[in-house]
């Protein structure tokens, strides 16, 4: 049994990015660089927020952060937002969610330019990821996902049959898409899906992103399955602390399963990887449409 | 065992449309217009665009026709579908597939204002399907066949489990995702799976669109499950005929299942009637933006 290191994984992955940041500088005087959005001050935002852009300056990209007070209308937003799209020197915008209620999300995610929107949000993504065209930012989590199983099971996972809890847009949908590209089966499921235990063993592959406490049980887990585990839900322990647990019931799971990923420590870590990786990719779009 | 009439119900969806749009007409008087564009002179074609022009007057639309040389540049096709985006007393447009070679077919689907884009191919309506928006125009094809299912299986699809055969991005992944919106749960195979057979038997519905003739075996079908067959294909008979037949070795699974839909007859039919939903919705849109 394997415990897929995420940490490990982003680490290795933040070190080659540094590295192609660092060519990109050098032959063509480029810096990728990303702007983080921030409206109010909601603590946990601020935590994420801050991890992004110390993660972002460590791999040497340029990192600003645009904090907007939680007041602030949509259109003042929106307006920043194009000021950003227009703005040559930056490549990448993400605007931290989730916003203020009196803001409608869907029309701040519409307005960021597709080829700057490094969360992989806008529905013209999410169309190239779902008809699987090149060039698709691909939301971050979900990449990640696909990383750290490819780097377990090995490059080809022809065949292998998925199965993914959980129909969200931004983990469940473009998991199941990245995995029929792979030549994954892939089975999406999620509350209304009856047997799920049965549904379950079949797979080789379970992804868990349902946002539910260790639900994923033992029994539901085909020996030597590979168990990515999308889930970080705070429960409080018998002594009254809080701990941090996935969506698998991990202590039970680990016994029979081929493979699993910690929680914290298994996906968490590969997002914000993933985040800079498309920062770069967006950087280095913009050079080679000016050398075309 | 039923056998799903598609020829019927497209016929009554067309009645239903043919009322709104005299409704739009009196009320609005808008009449929605449909515009096909085809490119060169191929026969099959030719037979498509005459039944999409025949069967869009006859619920009272207007529809048009441009025909362009097959050796017409994708300039001045990018030009034409622009003067078509501004033309306001165009509600859809369709630009006939497949394009000659020297035509780059997804410059061309990318060129079409997605609010005009009754095929459903634009990136960005294959975004907002994916992402479950409303407003997406969706592509016709797998349109049709939820409409078919919904028809036998009634309007509650709740926890069936699907499994697509497939996953082009006109039919297999775009049926996938209407069906998941359904709440089934959706299995999305393909030449990779393994044990097809045995995954097809898990499913209370089959939605065959591999283009292989006759593909899907009367024991790949549980008792009594809905049979959706998207194929048509053309093979010779014994007596050296031609006839067409679907994904679905009909005869043989027939005996079994609780529906089938027959080539022709089934799908078929289906597409073009979503096809005048889809142009009606497109000038309801400007009625609403005008309104607003």
């Amino acid at each position: 049994m394997t415990i897929i290191d995420g940490k490990l994984t982003a680490k290795n992955l933040r070190e080659k990015l540094a590295i192609e940041v660092a060519e990109m500088k050098s032959e063509y005087g480029v810096q990728p660089s990303l702007t983080v959005v921030m409206v109010g001050d909601d603590p946990a935002s601020q935590v994420y927020v801050k991890n992004k852009v110390q993660q972002t300056q460590a791999i040497g990209m340029i990192s600003s952060e645009i904090n907007m007070p939680a007041n602030c209308s949509q259109s003042v937003l929106l307006d920043q937002i194009k000021a950003l799209n227009h703005d040559s020197s930056v490549h990448g915008i993400l605007v931290q969610l989730p916003l203020p209620h009196h803001i409608d999300e869907s029309a701040v995610i519409a307005a960021i330019d597709p080829n700057k929107d490094v969360d992989g949000f806008h529905a013209i993504n999410s169309g190239r990821l779902f008809n699987g065209d090149l060039g698709a930012m691909v939301p971050c989590t979900p990449q990640g996902c696909v990383l750290l199983i490819k780097q377990h099971l090995g490059g080809d996972l022809s065949g292998k049959h998925v199965v993914v809890i959980g129909r969200s847009n931004i983990v469940g949908k473009p998991v199941a898409m990245l995995l029929l590209q792979e030549n994954c089966t892939v089975t999406i499921t999620h509350s209304r899906t009856r047997n799920l235990p049965e549904v379950c063993r079949q797979a080789d592959i379970v992804v868990a992103a349902v946002g539910i406490a260790e639900f994923v049980k033992a029994d539901w887990i085909k020996e030597g399955a590979t168990v990515i585990d999308v889930g970080i839900n705070r429960v409080i322990t018998h002594d009254g602390k809080y701990k941090l647990v996935g969506d698998v019931d991990y202590q039970a799971v680990i016994e029979g399963c081929g493979a699993i990923t910690p929680v914290p420590g298994g996906v968490g870590p590969m997002t914000i990887a993933c985040l800079l990786k498309n920062t770069l990719l967006a950087a280095q779009a913009t050079i080679s449409k000016r050398s075309v």
